[in-house]
């Protein structure tokens, strides 16, 4: 795994989101590295991100995976261009949908890994598949379209 | 409108949810009510819940959707079965899937309202359809299939 997670190397502009923006101080800032040809995010969920008590808040799984999949979809639009990540112009993706099928209960209280392969990539859009897994169990699965920001959006 | 929401009529058990939770005093608490035949949830988000500065959280929206989702399939429940919410046994439900098509960014700083109805209602699944508007304008739709809660997990 590289040092830097992928939104290490976001423009200011696009480091305020809840999901990911490392200046987003009341948000999840989570952090996304390459491992080979997946993607992995790792995050432990605060106390009070349930669903019932002792178990993780399904909005929240939707939100690890839908930035996990804009992160992804920047980083594998770097790669598929032969670019390092941070060279000028951004690659900087949106969500145009998600999908998310919740296989079992997440328990509350450790960290929740989700890994992401890129599926599809084609023109502006990059297609994310991901599972989260918490101790090694996947407890749900989803799928990410992302395209490419307008210019004019940010 | 009824004056109590569908959420106020929930379990203490099951009142700790970050989405619509009333006892969870970090969550967003949202409020769903019948309007005829539709579910209405008004939500404002904070100022934080952003994407990019000035438009909302995908994360966000998707979390609305969800517990708007599993409220109306609560309430559709109750209403099938000819039966006043709050009424024992309860029916609560959780999400056995989430889909989220963001249509348009979604401005930040003014209410968003998500309008539902039941898609489809059979035995313990009840599917739930819903779009967000924004000053009038649709910006997201979205669909919920939500499973009543099997009895051990809560």
């Amino acid at each position: 795994m590289n040092d830097n997670a992928f939104q290490d190397f976001y423009d200011e502009d696009t480091s305020h989101c809840y999901g990911c923006g490392s200046l987003n101080e009341h948000g999840l800032q989570i952090k996304t590295h390459w491992d080979g040809d997946e993607t992995v995010t790792v995050y432990t969920p605060r106390p009070y991100h349930m669903a019932i008590p002792g178990y993780v808040y399904g909005g929240l799984i939707a939100s690890l995976i839908d930035c996990h999949g804009t992160g992804t979809a920047a980083a594998a639009a770097y790669r598929e261009s032969g670019r390092e990540m941070g060279t000028l112009p951004s690659f900087r993706f949106v969500t145009a949908s998600l999908h998310v099928d919740y296989l079992k209960p997440t328990p509350l209280g450790q960290p929740l890994t989700v890994r992401g392969r890129v599926k599809e990539i084609k023109g502006r859009k990059v297609i994310v598949e991901a599972a989260l897994y918490v101790n090694g169990v996947k407890t749900a699965k989803g799928e990410v379209v992302a395209v490419e920001m307008p210019s004019s959006f940010a």
